[in-house]
């Protein structure tokens, strides 16, 4: 299949790497910042634009990895009738392609992609779906090619997927960075956390989150949890935030520990 | 030296276990509960006893792994007064101690421990504190004895430290029950975000929780936030909880990116 990737993101840079790898023609790349649509091109040795009119109308792919705005934007210009047109977003429905007279579908990786962080694309879990069975095989089957991990989801569901993924990732290492910051504060080492950091995630290969729950809210501990709380005086949001985790954290094992 | 372990719970059963692999003798277990206090004094085929004032006199180190409450209890009790106390609480002050004519100290394990999950002591940062120099030496030399990583923290680093640590670790997995929760109530499978959860914290190898920061938070992408908090129209406390997280973290990075 020849693929043009739209975006030159985080999630394009790593996506279209992983078509490379896996054998996949990608015949151009498409972004709106030219520094960072040339920097992909070079990465994939391939031809880049920055005007959406202008890329190849001759693909049989084109896999949009742009921001949920920029890909409603995008959707106003005519697309390649004969090609399968596929969004990788987690909260936008596949319905935002009706009405263009095009084959589509999703392709939704469900990981998070930074910038110099390499990650090993057979194990992300792939979440596909399409507007008619023969687009979703063709979806299924490249998507098997890039990983071990393919589940077949409608929007809703992908939706909510996507919210459990931001809970356990995006929530996860906002309070990794609390914590960061709250260290930093006091001259000691964030990295003496990190062997605690990486069991609290390795303890979920064997307990469930509701069996692995430690801590003062948990023990319901009332005399660490003021302590804590007179800590955080100076940081009143977290002060809130920690005040309310640890209230959820209580009412959840009060009456079922 | 010879040993007595108060406590019986997560700690104290990890801990013991560790010291006597260690080559220490642990000589008997103290535990209210006389059936877990028995499940530990036959995992490291030793005596116990569920009455305080039965505990051997004659030892060299108590340690001290109970909840802090029993901690204030138990010290109300006369102590065997050459032997080195120490307990193993991340904010209790070591002047809990104080006033008993006793050498003293803190061995605290910065680590979460489960009952039916192993852990690698050698990795878990211990950090001590004592009252004099010749017990924190005493203390120190133990602690390298166990792990690979030990540090000298007052009790008032330490206590920060642990709150550092109630972020990381307590209401990281939190998160992840909210997850576990929402993908249960949805028929769809908590197993798929493992790789996700794994890499959220693998990536701290490399980034800071700064650095490491997506999302739609992130993003400031206040469409799929607005859909995320509509599905959570049945969980308020959830919804409040996602609403104020965002919050913080679109405020975060909206001047430093």
């Amino acid at each position: 299949m020849n693929i043009v990737i739209i975006g030159s993101g985080n999630v394009a840079t790593h996506l279209s790497l992983a078509l490379q790898k896996a054998g996949e023609t990608i015949v151009q790349v498409y972004g709106r910042n030219k520094a960072t649509a040339a920097h992909l091109a070079a990465l994939l040795k391939v031809t880049y634009t920055t005007h959406f009119q202008k890329i190849h109308d001759h693909a049989d792919l084109y896999i949009y990895a742009v921001s949920d705005s920029a890909l409603s934007d995008l959707l106003q210009y005519p697309l390649a009738t004969n090609a399968l047109h596929v969004h990788t977003a987690g909260s936008v429905s596949l319905e935002v392609f009706k009405n263009k007279k095009i084959k589509y579908g999703v392709l939704y990786p469900l990981q998070t992609f930074s910038a110099h962080r390499k990650v090993n694309f057979k194990q992300i879990p792939l979440c596909v779906e399409a507007n008619d069975a023969e687009s979703e095989l063709i979806l299924a089957t490249l998507a098997a090619r890039l990983s071990e991990k393919v589940c077949v989801l409608d929007s809703d569901q992908r939706m909510k997927m996507h919210l459990a993924a931001v809970f356990s990732c995006n929530f996860v290492n906002y309070c990794y960075s609390i914590a960061e910051q709250l260290v930093k504060e006091n001259d000691l080492s964030f990295d003496v956390l990190l062997p605690l950091i990486t069991e609290t995630a390795a303890k979920l290969d064997q307990l469930s989150p509701h069996q692995a729950q430690t801590g003062p809210a948990r023990r319901n501990d009332s005399m660490v949890m003021e302590k804590h709380q007179q800590l955080l005086q100076h940081h009143p949001s977290w002060q809130q935030l920690y005040a309310e985790l640890s209230r959820l954290i209580v009412e959840k094992y009060l009456h079922k520990p």
